[in-house]
């Protein structure tokens, strides 16, 4: 079928709104008719990713209808509304039977190569192939995704809002309460409010952390992060975030930090603002040619944990519906993160919009499709 | 009392034998006849550490019978043979509240401060103090110690391997079973074959891991690391250990690594060793002066974890005892730690043999007591 889409055909250039034939679902696969779609800083550094191969349709948020499913497909039917994940996985690989799905041996490659989970793409233009990305491509029409990436949700939830679930909401949400593993009553630090942040912030406040303090560089994202449950404020910019700290916690430090910046240097703040025995979760990804330099005299005595976290340590078959359910129940706060619905023709402008804002966005624009 | 002990007069002086007065047990506090002390190699780090407070008493690895007890004292009773703990706890403050009863808030103070649980000595000579080490000072005839110092052993356990329990076994052990969680059928990775990395290859052998790679840089420690159950070694200065640990895991990387090294580079290099999702625990400790550095791009995608570990994050009363049933049942190797009985005369010799000794010390001298 004729898909209309964004379609990336140079690297660090404007998106192309055009034509691209999409082949049907093979097995295990289903085809979605996209209803919304999130437009993630992540879609930014994907434009000006030399390892992601040309041409490619990027979009990796996403909600829509079922259309089609191939053979063996049993999780969904046509009809369904569903939620759209990145990380699919298999159940059968070493990761998937420790019980890490968000880290599936079978996805990781296709992730990142621009493929679908058997390594071909359901795309094309004029017979020459194009790239999926992240097994997903939802700035387009019509997806053919895996089965294991659709989250089957409630007819009621809205498509902007569930197309925000799959990313930004599960990765700060499964942060705060499978990676660090927030407990009720405790101390939470959030560094870096942004998408990812604020959805951490949501995370901390949903399992019943008694202190969730923001820290940032900017009072304007502070001011945000107090609506989605931040209790106290830290602008890192004007005081000594480490003491600062543990000033809000008898001296201690806090509980639990996440870490959602991207920047080592915050990482490793977080790790000193934390008390003896506390847990620090970097989620955001760190410039590659950086390192991350902890004092050994913090690690002294102090009997500290460190977790990298992709995707928030999330079942996202499990946790993307417990966060439609938690939004219909009122306790999730995603309205607030929609800055803006567009249609596909105007998705260049949202992607500008991150080269114009020199803070980190907390939310978001969604493509809405007819 | 009079109380015959090893007395440290002077920093990294030989210690002196000599008479102490010894009060009596003050409400939960117990006196204990020692039946035997091990020497502990950071029995030599305390030697030389001008933090602690002179003149004082070493020796934090004990074992004994209890001949008085204070006031309130319920677990235990005159006459039960106990091993002792270095770290006891109160059960009440953040940390113990929180499940970490080896980062317990009121012992750690008077750990390092030289005194018991109260905050005074009942160590003293010629009417000035002297102070405790590790809440024990085990290199004496006589001990007053908390009730928490106390594990309650049976009484066919012998003093010698008693005594070693409370200090490396608890440690290496709980470094591998608590801090790393390693699980039946794991891959594991010790670095560091000494007194705690053997007890870390014993831990992960009780527990039923699949493969465990001691990892040293000298031959005859890796003989050694295979009595206690390595199944495989790597000679870190001859081979990439990195690269050996995936050729050994199929590609991935151990599932659990364990640092007992205290060197910040081979805590990187265990971390590296370590596959997607896995976990490393430091157990050794760093010097303060270095930094811990690992390569942002190690944790790109990695959703590594990276745990500083304590005394193995055990609870010493719940593990200590089931250790020593470990060894009465045979899965506990502890003889073979046992280098050799000494008196308490012959206890600067022992000393001297960890600067004579250019490797790591695996065994131990145990200091008998009548």
């Amino acid at each position: 079928m004729k898909v209309k889409a964004a379609i990336r055909t140079e690297l660090g250039k404007p998106l192309v709104i055009d034509y691209v034939d999409l082949a049907p679902p093979k097995a295990n696969e289903v085809l979605v008719k996209i209803g919304a779609s999130g437009v993630c800083h992540s879609d930014l550094n994907s434009l000006n990713d030399p390892t992601l191969r040309l041409p490619n349709i990027l979009g990796h948020e996403g909600s829509g209808i079922v259309v089609e499913i191939g053979a063996n497909v049993k999780s969904v039917k046509v009809g369904d509304k569903v939620a759209l994940s990145w990380i699919p996985y298999c159940g059968v690989c070493l990761f998937c039977k420790n019980g890490q799905v968000h880290l599936c041996e079978t996805a990781f490659g296709p992730i990142f190569d621009g493929t679908l989970l058997d390594g071909t793409s359901r795309l094309s233009k004029d017979g020459e192939t194009v790239y999926h990305d992240s097994v997903l491509s939802t700035f387009a029409e019509y997806a053919v995704v895996s089965e294991m990436s659709c989250v089957k949700i409630p007819d009621q939830m809205p498509f902007a809002q569930a197309a925000l679930l799959g990313c930004g909401v599960a990765t700060g949400y499964g942060a705060a309460v499978y990676a660090a593993g927030v407990t009720a009553g405790s101390t939470v630090a959030v560094f870096g409010i942004g998408g990812v942040g604020v959805n951490a912030i949501q995370g901390a406040r949903i399992v019943g952390a008694s202190k969730i303090i923001a820290c940032d560089l900017k009072d304007q994202n502070l001011e945000i992060a107090r609506k989605y449950g931040a209790t106290h404020t830290i602008n890192v910019g004007k005081e000594d975030v480490v003491e600062a700290l543990k000033e809000l916690t008898d001296g201690y430090g806090v509980d639990f930090a996440i870490d959602a910046t991207g920047n080592t240097n915050a990482t490793v703040s977080a790790w000193l603002g934390t008390r003896r025995g506390g847990t620090t979760v970097a989620v955001g990804w760190f410039n590659p040619n950086k390192e991350l330099n902890i004092p050994a005299k913090a690690f002294h005595r102090q009997a500290k944990t460190l977790k990298g976290s992709l995707y928030g340590n999330i079942n996202p078959l499990r946790d993307i519906a417990i966060l439609a359910q938690l939004y219909l129940d009122g306790k999730l706060l995603l309205d607030e993160l929609i800055l803006e619905k567009i249609s596909l023709d105007e998705i260049n402008n949202a992607l500008d919009s991150f080269h114009d804002c020199n803070c980190v966005n907390v939310g978001r624009s969604v493509v809405m499709f007819e």
